[in-house]
């Protein structure tokens, strides 16, 4: 199978919002009147980022739902994307799956695929997506980083540390009961990309992040941008984690669920802020997107992040952000 | 250096025409009104298209210019672009070099560095452009490829082959004088992708198409999707190695000459088709940005490419297409 057939084959299909989708030099996107295109990258190594036997299907998935995460972090509405991909070989028992895996979660985004590139070499996916944001009287209403205020509410969508459970899991560190493992891995391998939590919540939070690097790391990118600290309640964390309770207990130490709650990364939650008189009207709009949200504490105006316990002391630890070069 | 210190001294300027840049869950860009945006992605493999060793400046510039030459050919105005970078260490002595050739060729095109990721593993450079073309009385102007008609001219932009001869010198294949390897080395190395010519052809060209996979198979696409044929003379075809003449014919046969112009690739340059009553307004449009463009056949109602001698006789050979999985 040539580049241009696997093209045609795995990956051409009519586009219905775009002006023009694959076959051309470049797509052509046409925005609604009065939106800003949001846009945002991301890049998946074999060996980095997933496993050489990887399932192909949960993969393509997986592909698209961490950029879709980023376009939910400042409120997007998917609009299309791109995919880039090296592959050693045009192997259709592979692209098939993959393809299959990427396009469902495209179709239930309705996010279409407008072009990109086909190569040989290790296997890498590289995805661009857009996504429209509406202005609002001339102002952006995207969710920034920079935008939180002392006396938020500080909030995380849906539940945190599976993912870096079932690694460790898989790396031999825990042995999981079969169900709490199986649970575990489809949070790493079939992420929810908090897409519409995000378009919701535009106009109430003030501040938004995608906390796939980890809670308290990317909560650092947030404080930074926008001058402030935060503090944390420890015994909320405590039940974030999806596969908490008795059996997890039973096999990893509590304090070690703490640091996957805080730092275990390849969560495809939002992190936000809101002022607290908007509390009924996040918990409308979560509930109206079908995504759990709980509060876990709240923004400072002294700087720093401080997890602290039910009597309001500091919780010492170092709960490092996900980086590939440190 | 972390990641984050990586992406700050090496890719993080402040923007002028997005609306935002590099360091938030996405960009934001703000296209003018009444224009679409045109979009496309390359991936550039180490060992597949530059060699381990390759200058990291002149790849920073390449890697750019490639997708820019995708937007010249659809006549879009580069706008901005995200860096997706797979290295197997954060290198100093690798990303100042090449951040410098990346962003010296930006600067040149207006095209800011909106967003992007950074990740370890094996090197690999993706890059996503996107430009504005204006739409007029609700009709995009984007050159496409398939509004070739019977009659057009067949025009291409600029030198072809040189890179391809320099690709085969380095293999050993040729002993090129030494200022004729430097001359065919810069053209593999530093192309100048040609977008001040794409916008000119706007409402001249009927069709238009990145030539970097090889004249012949390029001009294929154009045919395909306008269903076409093409008639090229080999008489001004064997004209278009910039480093053709006594020096080249006496180590490279004339034949072998003429498949580098067909089908050489990493040419980036542009071919398009144009009324004969647009003869006048395209050499005044080459003219205006000094890039030469030479008529090299004209496009036929019968479909397929031929390749005629002086005396009108068909030229048979194979002039593949670059592919990389076949």
């Amino acid at each position: 199978m040539g580049e241009f057939d696997l093209i045609h084959r795995y990956f051409q299909r009519p586009v219905r919002r775009a002006a023009l989708g694959v076959g051309d030099d470049c797509a052509l996107l046409q925005p609604a009147a009065g939106c800003q295109i949001a846009v945002s990258s991301d890049m998946l190594v074999q060996g980095r980022h997933f496993f050489p036997d990887a399932d192909p299907r949960q993969l393509g998935h997986k592909a698209l739902a961490v950029n879709l995460s980023d376009l939910a972090a400042c409120g997007a509405q998917p609009l299309a994307f791109t995919l880039a991909l090296a592959l050693p070989d045009a192997d259709a028992a592979w692209l098939e799956p993959f393809a299959q895996g990427l396009l469902a979660l495209a179709d239930a985004h309705g996010c279409e695929l407008v072009g990109g590139d086909t190569t040989r070499g290790p296997r890498n996916i590289c995805i661009t997506v857009f996504g429209e944001v509406p202005l609002s009287g001339g102002r952006s209403q995207a969710l920034l980083r920079s935008g939180a205020q002392p006396g938020d509410d500080l909030y995380v969508s849906g539940t945190l540390g599976d993912a870096r459970l079932a690694l460790e899991a898989i790396g031999g560190q825990w042995k999981l009961p079969p169900d709490l493992f199986a649970r575990a891995a489809a949070r790493m391998h079939r992420p929810d990309p908090r897409v519409a939590l995000g378009q919701a919540l535009r106009g109430l939070a003030h501040a938004a992040i995608d906390i796939s690097d980890g809670l308290l790391g990317d909560l650092g990118h947030v404080l930074t941008a926008s001058g402030v600290g935060a503090r944390l309640d420890a015994t909320t964390l405590a039940t974030l984690l999806m596969c908490q309770g008795p059996a997890l207990d039973a096999v990893v130490p509590k304090a070690h669920q703490l640091h996957c709650v805080l730092a275990g990364g390849d969560d495809y939650e939002l992190a936000f802020t809101a002022p607290v008189a908007a509390r009924a009207a996040i918990d409308m709009a979560a509930r109206a997107c079908q995504t759990p949200v709980r509060r876990i504490g709240s923004i400072t105006a002294e700087t720093g992040a401080k997890v602290v316990d039910g009597q309001g002391h500091a919780i010492r630890g170092r709960w490092p952000s996900f980086d590939h070069f440190s």
